[in-house]
């Protein structure tokens, strides 16, 4: 490494953003709270409908969870619903993919979101980490998340498509994690899923509400059918079949919500550019930062209550979420004020 | 079989309940609703509050689960809170537990749930289905559930202590599931978990709240990590993280639920009785019927609009849930009358 980093151990960093008790166990507790900036959680949720107790008594049956299935297929542009599978987020079915395939040799497209690689290594398959999809070599599984997390970077649909079609042909599957896909509807493959193509799709992002545990495959029927076997009887909890169910019918509010999460990702690396930072890549959900000294700054903001995502193995990038509006704004540029790198 | 029984096809009883949407493709669409007596779940939910948006919109963090698992240890009389693992559902910890332990034969008393013997196949253990605790041989897993789902036979603590301590010896592992065992907490091994014994507890049925998903393993620390590890990150949603910790440390609700429970299973048993019908064992939560036709007596009852448990391996049984109240029981009277064994 050629500059010189905080006295931090990587090994110490968090893996996951979001986790505010480690935070405060590493910076101490806030007086102003926390400004949690460290997931591509949307600060602006759907607006919570009142919960049906309905949902909550009754263990939540087949169709229940079909009229989600249904309104999730609309959408994703999905024409049949029974390729849809429902889950307790798309962490869970990360979780579960790995278990249904007999051993293989998976190329995770990365830097990226670490569970896919953890969770193909913890069932024994080899992971062959790839910084592009054209050196997969003869790997039968590919795993590519688009746009990729932490960087933003988009990958070429026709080419994806390539690579499944070429997977199928030895009964590989292409997996698409599109946890952040909802902004840019029109980059998503979802509708292709079938054959060789697995798609996932994350709800509490986009829909601030990631605190609900729901998340989607698409897949070709047989393998959906496989993953919900191995999912077990009611993975999701009512209200996250039920509110999902209203949040994805919401057309309006899903467009607005895109217009407004560009907006403000514009703003916030305005300001980011204004304390001197530079923005190489993200999604409108969160914004990449690539700072020599990125460790130091992580401490720097979780010091003054600002909570990021340092990476263990990136130690020149930062991933700042989406602060929830003009508060949290100027209350980072405050912290920000004082950083000299 | 001596008895005639209906024309029913037991491939194609329900292997849960609580599926309307299969009963009603069975039976067609009831004009007066379903009364769904075919789980054990109360059908006296714990009153609901307000969902938090908060809950809702954060990943929920480690000082979320440490608040839960603090009022289920207290409420479960466990004094070490590091024993206790959060779950959507015991469902799910079934589904887990036998993916960590290597090759094992397992003794399965029944009887009795059906997913824990499918769990530990699917995980490739080999399962010895027991009548008794006496018959387990050289089982290196034990997995009894106390009471026991559907006949409420209950287990001697101390044999079970007295079993757990043999299996320990050689590294092996009592799993005691008390699903049903809020409402008789005198009977719970729960304080007891540690080495060579892990206690499931159930939090939707006593506080008739299924559809929020959630449930508990009690263990020894070092195997509850090991759970927790396998559950991955963010495994249960915000609401029932929420509504768990209320629930879970309002006493006076509790007590008042066990009585009630108490009082309208005696009620159930007297209409059950009266109707000529031979009440053979259950919980406060569920009776079980001994009939000697009772897949048709489920038949009959299905077609007024009343779904009950039948099961494919004992055609004799049939477990009936507790109604909600005067009306559900007036109506299960209703449709009893006509019935000629």
């Amino acid at each position: 490494m050629r500059h010189p980093s905080s006295s931090l151990d990587p090994f110490a960093l968090p893996t996951h953003g979001g986790d505010l008790a480690a935070a405060e166990a590493r910076f101490g507790r806030q007086a102003d709270g926390w400004l949690d900036l460290s997931t591509g959680v949307s600060p602006f949720p759907y607006p919570l409908p009142a919960v049906d107790l309905t949902y909550c008594q009754r263990l939540p049956d087949a169709t229940v969870e079909g009229d989600l299935r249904s309104v999730a297929a609309e959408a994703y542009g999905v024409l049949d619903a029974q390729k849809i599978v429902v889950a307790a987020g798309s962490q869970t079915i990360i979780q579960t993919l790995p278990r249904l395939r007999p051993f293989s040799r998976v190329a995770v497209i990365g830097p990226t979101y670490s569970e896919h690689a953890k969770s193909w290594m913890g069932a024994g398959h080899q992971v062959l980490p790839c910084e592009t999809v054209e050196r997969i070599g003869d790997a039968e599984v590919v795993v590519v998340v688009n746009p990729n997390n932490p960087d933003g970077r988009r990958h070429d649909l026709g080419r994806l498509l390539e690579i499944s079609a070429a997977l199928v042909a030895k009964g590989g599957l292409l997996v698409v994690d599109e946890a952040f896909g909802d902004v840019e509807p029109e980059q998503s493959l979802a509708s292709h899923a079938g054959p060789g193509l697995l798609v996932l799709r994350s709800f509490g992002k986009f829909f601030g509400l990631a605190g609900l545990r729901l998340g989607f495959a698409i897949a070709e029927p047989s393998l959906a059918r496989l993953l919900r076997t191995a999912l077990g009887p009611w993975p999701v909890s009512g209200p996250a079949l039920q509110i999902g169910q209203i949040a994805l019918a919401d057309r309006p509010w899903m467009e607005a919500a895109r217009a407004k999460l560009f907006r403000e990702a514009g703003l916030l690396d305005t300001l980011l550019v204004q304390a001197n930072l530079s923005v190489t890549g993200g999604t409108p959900l969160f914004r990449l930062v690539n700072a020599p000294r990125a460790w130091a700054l992580y401490e720097h903001l979780g010091q003054r209550g600002i909570l990021v995502r340092p990476f263990a193995a990136s130690p020149r990038w930062l991933r700042v979420g989406l602060p929830p509006g003009e508060d949290g704004r100027r209350r980072l540029v405050g912290a920000l004020s004082d950083w000299r790198d």
